[in-house]
């Protein structure tokens, strides 16, 4: 996906989560499906950045269109918490000034990553959790709904072959405890060890009970102004409570004029303990690493160093890109205004 | 405070928080029982060490005693939010393993570091939240309280005189809506402008009505492995929800054996924004500082790019120290093996 370019030049770039390809049960009709929710959207940022919107807006309306799709792990369509519950986290932040803003452990929220915005924009804070983050949005104007509106049958299904995987697992355990394994666990051992299962219900080419669902966006505007942004519905049958990398600003999201916007996917306790997004940038701002070096350190030897596995997407203030993952695969696509989007699943493409 | 040695030897720091100076309502009595406070700390903390403790036993219990302190914002003695209550965040991280573990919101945990250390080491997780958090740390055995255990009445009354700030600021807004002034809103600036109004009830020679009330230790073991943690209850009047950068590892904590143990404390959203103990971090493994320059660079430097005041503590692998803060004061000491502790408050000691 060669899309660098020695000029600053619009582009935005998204992603869907990355993890393990599903060899035995792939449906073309999916991948398919998958391909175009990811087309789709990128050629409306395109649009968006070609009226001069800013990179915090299109990143911001990219990531609020994945939480819509009930395909992507993060809004509509989030995974259920080993209580059968769903809880969102999202952040988003302006390189231009370094704003920030986040929530965890939203439950009532449609938009995860609106309401992230309203905190950057409104709150004076930069993270605000639970109950009191859904106040706050509620006291934005932004739209509320019942917790059970997140769920759908596929997920449902998913959180039922997960305990069941636990259970399996953990003879000794009961069936909410896949998380309880103490310190040796790794957290989505039991989602990592389903791979070699029967297709997860639902899934498209890429193992939706092994994926690490977030969804995230990174943009270079016609300023030259950077943005990040990042969502997600945790991992399916988590520990309620249980907070990722994704609302973390510096793990799952950052953003920084002077270097880069980068939003991560992955085993987010890794992407915490590592610092990914910061990383990537410190690498470049300290270390004089280009974009791409500076990613690859991160992805292909920092994170393995603390068990890290997943992607992540990255844009600098030349407007370049680059996306990568040290699994089988992630869901990613960019776009330039005016040119076609490239969209990938797979290493090789 | 001169503590740095070519040889790496053991070594812990601690802080009990920045902010401006009580000038007028100094008393030496109640600055003696800081200082005391933090030297017993200190003192119990290097036969801890020259015992053989890790340093991550020594960070922990340091930041435990702390919370027990009344004095210090953490634990017991925690602050109020706006609605009353208390809501207390901690995090800490393993420099020799990158482990790490924080929660946030707690308010049943005796000692939210120990919940913290227990994250970190028996829930596969680095993050719990809320009532989970405290679910996770009871049926791991910790001390649980009940909510109003936290209250002590000089922090009622700081509530009130926030509160009466507050209203005075805003009078086109209700007594809670301190923290809710919108973008502009700068996190704590009722607790800023207090700065020219009576003492706060309770104050020491560090303003408690506009404090940065963060506790936090790091330490260098004979092992030469490095260790962070950091303790808080949150802002004075704070809008409840909003977690500042204590629990956030790479913000408020972190620990990498490469590099340096750093706990913070401040404006929280700036320190989060920054990415500020990663970056003394990323300074010196990337950009070849020494452990003064890069702790120099972030407190003068990079947080003052996001309006942020405070200081923070770290040490490197080699035991070196450093302690500094770009406000008037921070309480704050170190100590190794062997030697009498240095306590500090004010700049030129």
């Amino acid at each position: 996906m060669p899309l660098d370019s020695s000029a600053p030049r619009p582009v935005l770039a998204i992603h869907g989560g990355a993890g393990t390809l599903l060899r035995h049960a792939m449906s073309p009709e999916l991948e398919a499906e998958y391909r175009a929710s990811l087309h789709a959207i990128l050629d409306d940022g395109a649009q968006a950045l070609a009226r001069g919107a800013t990179a915090l807006e299109v990143v911001t309306e990219a990531v609020r269109r994945l939480e819509e799709n009930e395909r992507f792990n993060a809004g509509k369509g989030a995974v259920f918490t080993a209580d059968a519950r769903h809880e969102l986290d999202a952040s988003v932040m302006d390189g231009q000034t370094r704003a920030a803003g986040a929530v965890a452990g939203v439950t009532r929220v449609r938009n995860p990553i609106l309401a992230a915005r309203a905190v950057m924009a409104h709150s004076g804070h930069v993270l605000l959790i639970g109950a009191s983050a859904e106040e706050f949005a509620q006291g934005q104007g932004l739209e509320m709904v019942a917790p059970d509106w997140f769920d759908t049958p596929q997920r449902h299904a998913q959180l039922l072959k997960a305990r069941e995987l636990a259970r399996g697992q953990m003879l000794d355990h009961d069936g909410q405890a896949a998380v309880d394994a103490g310190s040796t666990a790794r957290p989505g051992a039991a989602q990592v060890d389903a791979k070699h299962a029967a297709a997860a219900p639902g899934s498209g080419p890429i193992d939706e009970q092994t994926k690490f669902g977030t969804v995230g966006a990174v943009a270079c505007d016609a300023h030259g102004h950077l943005a990040a942004a990042t969502s997600t519905g945790g991992m399916t049958n988590k520990r309620p409570g249980r907070v990722g990398d994704s609302p973390i600003i510096g793990a799952g999201c950052f953003a920084d004029d002077r270097s880069v916007a980068v939003s991560c996917t992955g085993t987010g306790e890794a992407f915490m303990r590592a610092c990914a997004a910061h990383e990537v940038s410190a690498l470049m701002r300290h270390g004089g690493l280009s974009l791409a070096e500076a990613c690859e350190r991160v992805v292909f030897q920092e994170l393995p160093l603390v068990q890290g596995d997943g992607g992540l997407i990255a844009v600098d203030a030349r407007g370049q890109v680059w996306m990568g993952f040290n699994t089988e695969g992630m869901y990613r696509g960019a776009v330039r205004p005016g040119e076609s989007p490239t969209v990938g699943i797979y290493r090789d493409e």
